[in-house]
């Protein structure tokens, strides 16, 4: 057995993406404790830096330590109650996903359902919700990272409080890629990850509740079934003042890197982070139609830094992303599901937003097509 | 918001351990995706060496991805259905973790309690066992962490598969730094840490189930709560084979620091890195003996790699540690729970347990008390 040496490779599929080796370095520094002064004045930091990216003032934003997925079930095992019903929009992988933890939760999920590669229809929402006026949470993926759709967060949540409802929100493709303000777009609970556009190693996920899901979270009549992700308890350690109680070892050096990629975001700002996502969506965007490559997402709902696109004819998906990968050390993503072998996803995250890569990545697929 | 430089500490507390610099630096190696080919033989290599620490040849050893307590849940949430009985044995924090992890699960917990400080009885497991006949589980920790003691874990599972349980083990703080054989002594499920004996950082829990503990998760009547923990699920990704489907997305750069504690565990070969802790011990042992600091844990029960010693009378806990915290860069454990402001815990795991720290740590209690 070996030390290993991974490739470098150039990363755009759908996350990981390229990290920065300034969030690379950070990664590396010696581990200290996880009740250390300094460390807790790091997770004050990195806590005040979450709430820039989210654009919110929600008290209760915190990297939760385990990847996406557990910032999903995060939300939704300290939100639903056995019998709760919950609307989830389903339009790709994700919302599956949801619809998996609500009912693993003993709650009762209504679907309501779109094509994948479409943004989440804001009329079959309201629909839904006069057809089951007992419903309590509204849940719905603002970035489909299996299609590269984006859902119009702020019109779904105006809805869902229309009737009275609490939103959880999947924005594990948008932070820091593409418009999100969670205080004006109103959204109570979200998760997001760090491997996207934050361009941090993966395995953490920072989340945010608003008041209103602090609320229903305080009023459960049940325990939370998960003891490691119970947010009681993990407030302790998480929360604020000095003094914090041990809760669980937090994933110290990985939160190096997400608070070294925080100071990243905040020298480039998040509206300039968000513009060079787009610009660099566009110069791909151009160099694909000139191979005659076409997206799976109509323009209007097309996120920039997911990028769906249609497989040509005749051309074989696995042998193509074989050879990138062997020949350019260039990764791009497969389809997922009922897109599978239809379309490739090219990821434009975080520091993979690059004119560099859109150029690799343009040119490479130019020479083996 | 700047750059966050921690302190260099010498980490002598219950875990995190010092992280050795070759770890360290495989933590900043380039990130690559998580269904790389070059990633997924990494994940096979990473798999073997968890069997050569575990010393089994159980299929499922595996990471978790995500911090120790969170493979506690991935053990307790795939074994445990609702109604089902649960032996769990208590004597400490983690113990009454586990019950914690029955009792949300909708399991039924029976508790044998020990003295914080004492080993698990095998005589009380037996007569628990005796008079709940309908038991399933049998629930324990080999090492606990918030006391030092270590109980006979091969005893405990003799007696509970004599009267057809599983068992549950937690093995946090005692892989690779105590003789721990999950094959020979019949240990059904494990779960332990990265940060304790084997030096890699915080954020990620190997586990190891049995075909026994495997028969029991096929042969469930419910779905497992978690989405995000069902083995079900995860084997898919860290399965058998050159295919592996998505779950979720790997924390790729704490699995290479992992990988790479575990090349220099096999460098060093398990049984010295046992035989390393135990000498340590002893010189911390009569280090503390001639500053008249006498141990919480009898003798015949002490970990070698945690160490929970008296304060001295009239002794302000709080304040030694930290002087040594700011004065010494080095740090040791308070007491949890009912242990608070009694004893000091002294952790010699990993790379903690060298020559030079028993010395740093006995002298500097020497300069101050």
């Amino acid at each position: 057995m070996q030390s290993f040496n991974p490739p470098v490779r150039t990363l755009m599929g759908p996350g990981p993406s390229d990290v920065h080796p300034r969030v690379l370095q950070a990664m590396a520094r010696p581990t200290i404790g996880h009740l250390d002064p300094a460390f807790i004045s790091m997770m004050d930091e990195t806590k005040e830096a979450l709430q820039y990216a989210y654009q919110t003032e929600n008290e209760l934003t915190m990297p939760v330590s385990a990847p996406g997925s557990a910032g999903m079930e995060t939300c939704f095992a300290n939100l639903v109650e056995p019998g709760d019903k919950v609307i989830v929009c389903i339009n790709g992988v994700f919302g599956n996903r949801m619809k998996e933890n609500v009912t693993r939760l003993g709650g009762e999920a209504v679907i309501v359902e779109d094509k994948w590669g479409e943004a989440v229809s804001a009329d079959k929402l309201e629909q839904a919700l006069k057809e089951n006026p007992d419903t309590i949470i509204v849940a719905f993926v603002h970035a489909e990272t299996s299609t590269g759709a984006q859902s119009d967060a702020k019109k779904l949540c105006a809805i869902a409080h229309k009737y009275d409802c609490i939103t959880i929100v999947d924005a594990v493709t948008s932070l820091a890629g593409t418009e999100l303000r969670v205080d004006e777009w109103e959204i109570d609970a979200i998760y997001s990850g760090t491997q996207k556009c934050l361009s941090a190693p993966p395995g953490i996920s920072p989340i945010s509740f608003s008041e209103r899901a602090i609320k229903k979270l305080t009023n459960r009549k049940t325990p939370v079934t998960s003891w490691f992700l119970d947010l009681n308890l993990v407030m302790g350690y998480w929360g604020k003042g000095a003094k914090r109680t041990y809760h669980h070892t937090a994933p110290v050096n990985t939160l190096y890197g997400l608070h070294e990629s925080l100071v990243m975001l905040s020298e480039e700002g998040l509206e300039n982070a968000w513009a060079r996502h787009k610009a660099n969506h566009q110069l791909l965007k151009s160099g694909l139609e000139s191979l005659d490559i076409g997206f799976l997402v109509k323009e209007q709902d097309r996120l920039p830094q997911l990028n769906s696109v249609f497989i040509p004819e005749g051309v074989d998906d696995a042998a193509i992303r074989s050879t990138l990968l062997n020949d350019y050390n260039l990764e791009i993503g497969a389809g997922l599901g009922t897109l599978a072998g239809k379309v490739w996803r090219i990821g434009l995250m975080g520091y993979s937003a690059r004119r560099e890569n859109v150029l690799l990545c343009v040119s490479a697929l130019k020479e083996i097509l």
